[in-house]
């Protein structure tokens, strides 16, 4: 048995965890000075000295403890997509802990939402602060009734990393309304052009059809989205949403245009021209359907990398293509980061890889940042008037004060710098792996871009699950693809620990 | 000037308010044997000891500090809908705070979100726990990774109060999505039906229609909302709202139809047979909808009393009647509760006023509950696979967490028949002042439904503008609609406060 073999392995570092449910205070944490663990490389400081120095296995995944939990949560809570029953009090830095003592490495990390650690000690100092209670307790309807420390809370936390060129923010709850209200506001200001300005009345038809939900007042216009892309699944998120149709089926959707997405192929620099025509194809499709679609686009959404519909790249020239493309019809590029944002590709944000001559329109945000919105810097993208975007809540304080905490991690340790250089060595170590195991790393990708890596596996539902029993934890997406999703906190040695046991996977 | 004689009516408080950023003890909270506090009238122990025994008006409002904090935010966040610029920290109870010292007693409560006060030191408690500390650092993907104590947070919290006849609940975000995903189920059920059942597999059609957002994959069905109900404002819940053109304009929409809503008149005893005839029509209009709509409904969603509408109410027995219709019809039937839910009504769930035969299929919630999501019963709305009801966070735990501990607080205080009680008295009374004041109180509704009052004022605006200088926060609805959304632990002091104030207003 592939788990008693990797119980076997490690020396057993459940009471080198920390046996309270959260760590209390940075003694126990990294600091410029921290001393070398034994479970760190001769180079490395490491981020939680006290992390254990491997995955720990205990029992097959689910344990029996587990089994019987999730039973008994299926009563009340479908648990047919369960992948791992939790225990987040003993989960420490990169490692997950569940019911039955198992601990893994995981470099899914909540589909690529936890950055810097499990039961981060900073994060804990910032959860734990009066402005935090207060902002739980006394949740705000933050557009009629902001709290009088909202400015700054944004200024040292949300706005701090606004993308360039992008200096004001719309909070959200998640990645789907992020998305959604980014699309409400291209609307808004397709209309508006169209209208002839800011000052320029709603007409009394306009008026009544929109009380009807029919055009000219509910108008007939479209998101342009790609083949493959994931923008969330709510009812607008959805229709531009095109991963799979597990996502889809049985839901009404607005009959709103896809583009072609170029497909890539790998390795890459011995297609250079074909990918470059694929780009172009793509390009001349994204021009085709602004031009002609019957329901005129007023923004395009796209993702840096498609995340959900397995790790799909295009080059910055593509990007920049895209930017010239909707600069030139007139249509609003939206930047979906919700996946791609907070670091892990070696820039806080994914488009920065770009070049961009001009910013994007707006960029979505939600997963790492724990918190969501969209950041805009055209003054004219706020609605004319009040209450067009609105609604009770309009994003989570509590997480934005999250956000901040998060952010001041980043810088503390330079993380963002720190995953880029991770990414160099994973990358080039799977790149070594792929040679040595013909076909069981194909069309590896991501060279560049942090730890933001996939490739595809000939076995990949297989491969996930004997990678719980070598002591990891590893998503999937797309059709085939294993996608990497370490937090920004994984380090050399965690790479080792995962490189050996991707190794063991192919090998058995 | 109003806001200076208020100012000197009322003995200077701040004094007596909680210094501190946060209450740390319930040594400064009502227990069952507190004493009589000098605020109080005779025969009522206050919940909040140490609130203010009246609103503190110092400054017009907002006063200097707000206007230079407000100028400051709206450079980084929209604030045209700004109504008060709050100091939660300073906040306590009833009572509302602003930087320059105001102190208001609230009855919009966050645009009624608020149920057991402003710093309530039993949601303090909440907030500071570990647990509470874990699910604000370590934010699971609920449906992938839920942690080993959701099933005991969902069953002592959410589900502790699930409405009759619905044991489970998917969790979501806000209302929005809470309603959203509840269509989703509606979608997904229906088609299940109509392909015969949950283990009929997809049809290659369906599959490659639903990634071209074509029908059959994506259905050509709707939703059944009225005319002037609200249930929030994504793509798919805004096509379902009808409350005012400023909410819609320009967003396109799904072409789903609306039933009239009965347009009742009051006082409800002098119309009875006007009314119960207005009532048939709209039912008789769901009926044709149903039938005859060009995209069938997979289901009616309705307010128990819609409330961004204007606090329009309708009698059980038009409820009742909706639910045969929709038995009849094969149907769903989603109760928004998003605002009538959790005690305002005197009810838990305002639909526990209808006395209904069959439970509703969904009920959903958000606001006072500080978390969101729907409710259901019938084990065939959980969709016939994995993932086809999912996104990353389904919900936050961490909000859950709070829900709980609202609940314990509504339990611990009885707020529920509390609220019925304090609802007659504040009906019948201001059911004087309408007598005493011909023509500003009109329309006044909400017999019978807790605190959940609200009346037509011929000077909205100037009302609402009016109240603060008073020293009360009011919301209104609608358009001419002044609605009184008071928290759980508003008490008869506080509704003396409330209509010395409101008889202020229509006399100056």
């Amino acid at each position: 048995m592939a788990s008693i073999r990797a119980a076997a392995r490690l020396r057993p570092m459940a009471n080198r965890l920390p046996q309270k449910s959260t760590v209390r205070s940075h003694r126990l944490y990294a600091t410029a000075t921290a001393t070398k663990s034994a479970s760190t490389s001769a180079n490395e400081q490491p981020y939680f000295p006290l992390e254990p120095s491997g995955p720990i296995i205990k029992t097959t995944i689910p344990g029996p403890k587990s089994k019987k939990a999730i039973a008994d949560l299926d009563k009340v809570f479908d648990t047919r997509s369960l992948n791992m029953l939790a225990d987040f009090q003993k989960s420490y830095g990169n490692y997950i802990a569940d019911p039955d003592g198992n601990v893994l490495l995981d470099v899914y990390a909540q589909i690529a939402s936890i950055p810097v650690g499990y039961n981060n000690p900073h994060l804990l100092e910032a959860a734990t602060s009066k402005q935090m209670a207060s902002a739980l307790i006394n949740r705000p309807a933050l557009g009629n009734f902001p709290s009088h420390d909202w400015a700054s809370i944004l200024r040292t936390g949300i706005l701090k990393v606004a993308p360039k060129g992008l200096d004001q923010v719309f909070t959200a709850m998640a990645g789907s309304d992020a998305n959604e209200t980014a699309y409400k506001a291209a609307f808004m200001y397709r209309r508006q052009q169209e209208r002839g300005g800011a000052k320029v009345e709603f007409s009394e038809e306009e008026i009544a059809s929109s009380m009807l939900n029919q055009s000219p007042g509910a108008p007939n216009l479209s998101i342009l989205s790609f083949k493959s892309g994931f923008h969330g699944r709510l009812f607008g998120s959805l229709s531009t949403t095109r991963s799979k149709a597990i996502h889809k089926l049985d839901i009404p959707a607005f009959d709103w245009p896809q583009a072609t997405f170029p497909q890539l192929k790998y390795p890459l620099e011995e297609h250079v021209a074909e990918n470059k025509k694929a780009e172009e194809a793509a390009l001349a499709d994204v021009e085709r359907l602004i031009t002609t679609h019957h329901l005129p686009p007023a923004a395009v959404v796209i993702e840096p990398i498609q995340s959900e519909g397995g790790d799909n790249h295009a080059s910055p020239a593509f990007f920049r293509g895209l930017r010239a493309l909707t600069k030139k019809h007139n249509v609003l590029m939206i930047v979906d980061e919700v996946q791609t944002g907070v670091g892990a590709t070696g820039k806080f944000w994914a488009h920065e890889h770009w070049n961009l001559e001009t910013p994007p329109d707006m960029v979505t945000f939600s997963k790492k940042a724990q918190t969501a919105g969209y950041y805009f810097g055209n003054p004219e993208l706020r609605p004319n008037k009040p209450y067009r975007q609105f609604n009770t809540w309009m994003g989570d304080p509590a997480r934005a004060i999250l956000f901040r905490a998060i952010i001041e991690e980043i810088e503390r340790l330079d993380l963002v710098s720190h995953t880029a250089k991770m990414g160099d060595y994973l990358y080039s170590s799977i790149e070594s792996l792929a040679k040595k195991y013909p076909g069981e790393f194909m069309n590896l990708r991501g060279k560049g871009q942090g730890t933001f890596i996939a490739f595809d596996s000939p076995r990949r539902d297989e491969f996930l699950k004997k990678a719980k029993s070598v002591g990891v934890n590893i998503g999937g997406s797309g059709q085939m693809a294993v996608r990497l999703r370490p937090m920004l906190i994984f380090q050399k040695h965690h790479a080792d620990i995962l490189l050996e046991a991707m190794e063991k996977i192919v090998k058995t």
